[in-house]
């Protein structure tokens, strides 16, 4: 007998994802042949933003001898610079994401190119959702996920970029706490804890691109966007 | 069969710990009356700096009528007053965190007390594990978590802030990757990621302050200290 617990496993088997892929059907396939099990209603898929952008066509050709060509990206990308020092240029993207060098990246994509942060990463994790109820019969979430840097803190995590069907913020604001006082102030924010999560299984190296979170809560399951975690400036004390 | 997988759950049956409590028997045998079983080698305990803070008798008497009385603390226990809006503090600690309140928490903690962060979660963190050692004869890692704000994205997430026999930050730096590129910069924080998954089956209501994550790649379980987390003022440019 075993008590409640989390799963989370990597889906292997995805190959190289190219311009015009159907994401959602490789996904679906891939998590078919996986050795945990098929997927089931209110598993959470956890999908990086590197595959999500090369299958949008989010690839843009950069001169790879010439590091300026890919920072006059960065600044394209940007919708306000927010910091800089040397090399380093934290952005503030169109999304409203602050991040270094707005999202952009350059490993695990071929040399001579770079990879720009999908356009609406909500309506990419609602597509991968959507078929996969449509091919395996299973109600479940999404998150697109990406690497992002943070103050005061070395060492990068993963967090939401895009959601569908599964909470970006659980409000506990209200609910007594263990002692039955109300508790102040307590907004979980359950997708990045996810995407944290789901990114101990997939190594950074190892190139698996899609992990299976099981056993979130139920009430967690609903529909959501990525607006939940993003913090407008007015609210904001650091940009 | 199964592949390899990350696995989660709660340790369960843990009363409200007093100052003085030897923490490290208590989570020993309840880790032993688990009904997903004994901890194996390479197992990460999760515990949350609330048990922590209360057997190491860092609870403070504040009038719980005067919001000052919280309020001289939080500048007590600062070196560094970040920002500052309202009721909001944003610290920087004698450990070197930046965080609301100087990590100074009211919620499931008796009305008129506060719990002060333990004044060294690497140690408390290494008690614990040398005690599961010495009483279950099993080698494992050992985090203190507790639960922080960030700039920019809405919601709590549990990072670490203490860790013993697992690593914090991860160099995967000069590894290839998938493409065989070499990456250029991704170290990764696992410390907070396996915080951010126990988080996901505590529940900040539940009271279930222990928890147990299994599956870590074993080349993390290493000495390390929550100094590799926090980023020097130097490095910084959010302070």
């Amino acid at each position: 007998m075993t008590g409640p617990r989390l799963t989370v496993w990597p889906v292997t088997g995805i190959g190289e994802i190219r311009p015009g892929d159907q994401l959602g059907d490789i996904v679906a396939d891939a998590c078919r042949a996986e050795p945990n099990g098929p997927l089931l209603d209110g598993d959470v898929l956890v999908v990086t933003q590197k595959v999500v952008s090369k299958a949008e066509g989010r690839m843009v050709e950069i001169d790879p001898d010439d590091p300026l060509s890919h920072k006059s990206l960065v600044e394209d990308e940007a919708v306000r610079i927010v910091r800089r020092r040397g090399d380093l240029i934290i952005t503030e993207t169109s999304h409203g994401f602050v991040c270094a060098n707005s999202g952009i990246d350059l490993s695990n994509v071929e040399r001579g190119y770079a990879a720009l942060l999908p356009i609406d990463s909500d309506r990419s994790a609602r597509r991968i959702r959507d078929i996969v109820r449509a091919r395996l019969g299973v109600e479940v979430g999404v998150i697109v996920s990406d690497t992002f840097g943070r103050p005061w803190r070395r060492g990068l995590t993963d967090v939401a970029i895009g959601v569908a069907g599964v909470a970006a913020v659980v409000d506990l604001r209200g609910t007594p706490d263990s002692l039955g006082r109300t508790m102040q102030v307590t907004e979980v924010c359950v997708a990045d804890e996810i995407a944290s999560a789901a990114e101990l299984v997939m190594g950074k190296s190892s190139g698996v691109p899609v992990a299976v979170v099981r056993g979130c809560d139920p009430s967690w399951m609903r529909d959501s966007s990525i607006g939940e975690i993003v913090r407008p400036p007015s609210e904001d004390l650091f940009r």
